[in-house]
């Protein structure tokens, strides 16, 4: 099954796909309300939207994120095998940051980018959304705990994240002594502007169940600015599954029913050369799709401001 | 006034402070609803639940984070004036992270470090909760947004950031050619883990409303680690003040009822010596606690696991 949440009234719903062209109506406001219910409840009352054959189409829906305020919107960083030679230092554990839900708009929601801002790209990545919490989630658990996988289109502003970056000199306890302390040199970034800027996180429009995507690590993605293909990869390239990502991060945070785990940028270039980092959206405006196989497209118009 | 959030039977509720010694219940389950809330709904319930005598003791009470999940827990880096001569390079705005809601704990609770951790330092510092949200805030009306004053310990691991750490070239687009790229040697570092683990943001007890604290740069604030002092600092050495991180940030990202913004590490050290970082919570365990004059203390033990 494929879910959605959508403006409804003057509420919100959730919608679960009966046909390409038609949705009904299930009766949560929002998947963070039905991924609180028992899975047996929104099965059946999915199964009860379905049959009232009550439909609307799906052209005339006004989208919102799927999760409208996830606990967390946790991002893989540089999880791609496209360029491992451009890490001369790295973890050889999946490195995530946090962006904030207040970042987050649905399918067809503009991305506001102001002068301000700089460069901002676009980065097309597979989403899983979790659908049982947990801590220290075994490998091979892992792919249980997931409601479903939509799409995020990571948005970047590279200008803010070097005016964000420090180079200065860390305090280090010194070995040589319990009170002592020693200077080491040190770089360290921080992304809450530079990642989670208002409407720098587009989700969805469908989040497309587990059960519907038996393999996770076998879809095409692409990126298209103003149609121009400007990505065309696929999950196989990931350099961290799914599970791995879930069980490593859920030895240190705690995931939540509702929480979305952004999987990395798919990267490789189309034929057609250029790269996301080409697509500078505040000099270029335009609209900016992302599409994976078994998922959907989402696709965001840009405001400049 | 100064509200709290407490377990309450097999449920959560808001108090409000009738004595040091006391407190009233409100008719809220945590501040997240008491702040969606009309304010003059809220300052009468406290008036009803204050006047009708009914009060538990202070020293009974099991606390919660008194935001249990905010939308966002957005922390300031680096923002004390103490030891400016350590940064080499870095931004003259306010330079922002994201902890996740998942990392909050409340007073007496558990900081957990695990020996993979690696070490882990506690940073005492002011936290805002903010009251009504708003975008684009101007620095005169921000002190209006914020609901009150309240103590975070934002937890931290220094090994966790190193290995975190990327020495990476990115890819940059050359500006010879419009689909033409070239790389630039960088270094970016993501904070999920050791700014967002588990139990790395104890906060509370009390949010003491922005009438209490007349003038938020003017507070002292202390942390020791099993009773000795380790810092002892005051918020007139914060780098950039609450109004202009709340202006700055909603710029950028907006902000909403519940949300948190932690002020940044009061550092400067105690006469005794020593500094945050000598503090290795994974080593030493302990009980960490964090005064602020006019909020009061946020004691925690530590559990190694």
């Amino acid at each position: 099954m494929r879910f959605g949440t959508i403006e409804e009234g003057a509420g919100t719903t959730v919608v679960v796909q009966a046909s390409p062209e038609d949705a009904a109506v299930m009766p949560y406001p929002d998947l963070d309300a039905m991924l609180a219910a028992p899975e047996a409840q929104w099965r059946s009352a999915a199964t009860t939207a379905l049959a009232s054959g009550e439909v609307r189409p799906v052209a005339s829906l006004s989208w919102l994120p799927p999760v409208r305020r996830p606990g967390k919107v946790l991002c893989v960083a540089l999880n791609n095998s496209a360029n491992p030679d451009r890490i001369m230092r790295g973890p050889s554990t999946p490195a995530m940051f946090v962006k904030p839900s207040s970042s987050l708009v649905g399918h067809g929601r503009p991305i506001v980018v102001k002068e301000a801002y700089g460069r901002v790209h676009p980065e097309p990545e597979l989403a899983v959304v979790i659908g049982r919490g947990g801590t220290d989630i075994a490998v091979g658990d892992a792919l249980a705990h997931v409601f479903g996988y939509t799409i995020i289109n990571d948005l970047t502003s590279p200008t803010m994240r070097d005016a964000d970056t420090f180079h200065y000199r860390a305090i280090h306890p010194d070995p040589e002594s319990p009170d002592g302390i020693r200077y080491v040199d040190s770089w360290v970034s921080y992304p809450a502007r530079y990642k989670g800027a208002d409407t720098f996180g587009p989700l969805g429009p469908w989040v497309s169940t587990r059960d519907e995507i038996p393999d996770p690590h076998a879809l095409r993605i692409t990126c298209t600015h103003d149609g121009a293909l400007v990505t065309d990869d696929n999950t196989a390239n990931l350099r961290f599954s799914v599970a791995e990502v879930i069980s490593f991060a859920s030895e240190y945070l705690t995931l939540e029913p509702g929480d979305v785990i952004a999987m990395g940028t798919a990267l490789q270039r189309s034929a057609r050369g250029g790269a996301v980092q080409n697509v500078d959206l505040t000099r270029l405006g335009g609209v900016i799709e992302v599409s994976i196989e078994g998922i959907g497209t989402l696709s965001n118009p840009v405001e400049r401001r």
